[in-house]
């Protein structure tokens, strides 16, 4: 049993937007990405997503209310996207992130149509 | 809505061994908490309990399997704690940490008559 070191980690892989899970905690998963560039909208009905910036900056655009807004998150700043609310995900320089969510749940969610493929993420 | 700065949070409270909760996601709380000395063995029986260290370094002594180790912790390393099995978390200097556990888990865990209040944590 030994610690697991998140910037370790997130050396292993270049991929973007290809969460890799690192823990599990009961029934949720600890997650680590690499991003840039734009995710498409999509909701998770079924579950809140936690976003913990690990270094750079990322944007997520939010639509409630009947409007639409953008979260800027530095590193060291998390937020949770709540359930069922649309949000967009966007970075403009490579930044490195922690996700928690529920094990199995989709990173394109109820997203349909999108050019990106669909994954729960992969243990590393 | 805005971002949650782990640093600001950290620096509006002093007490050692007292979680604060920043976040909650679906039945989960983010907390964070300062440590310093040692905490009680406990062990929490209805789950597992993950630790980030945020700055610092911990250590979390734990008993499996008929004997005794010590997981080392230091900046930007996690380790999850299976429920069930007894911990002591203890850091030689002040530690500053994320834990991440269902509402509601109590601190002391099955720990009885030890020297500290019991806390779920309070929201800061």
């Amino acid at each position: 049993m030994t610690a697991i070191n998140i910037a370790e980690k997130l050396a292993s892989f270049s991929e973007h937007w290809s969460p890799k899970i690192v823990a599990s905690l009961n029934d949720y998963h600890v997650k680590l990405a690499k991003v840039e560039g734009r995710f498409p909208w999509h909701a998770h009905e079924e579950t809140d997503e936690l976003f913990l910036v690990v270094t750079g900056k990322l944007s997520i655009d939010i639509r409630a209310g009947g409007g639409e807004e953008t979260i800027e998150l530095g590193e060291g700043e998390l937020y949770v996207v709540p359930k069922g609310v649309e949000h967009a995900p966007h970075a403009a320089a490579e930044c490195q992130i922690l996700v928690l969510e529920p094990a199995g749940t989709v990173n394109t969610g109820d997203a349909e149509g999108v050019d990106m493929a669909p994954t729960t993420g992969e243990w590393i």
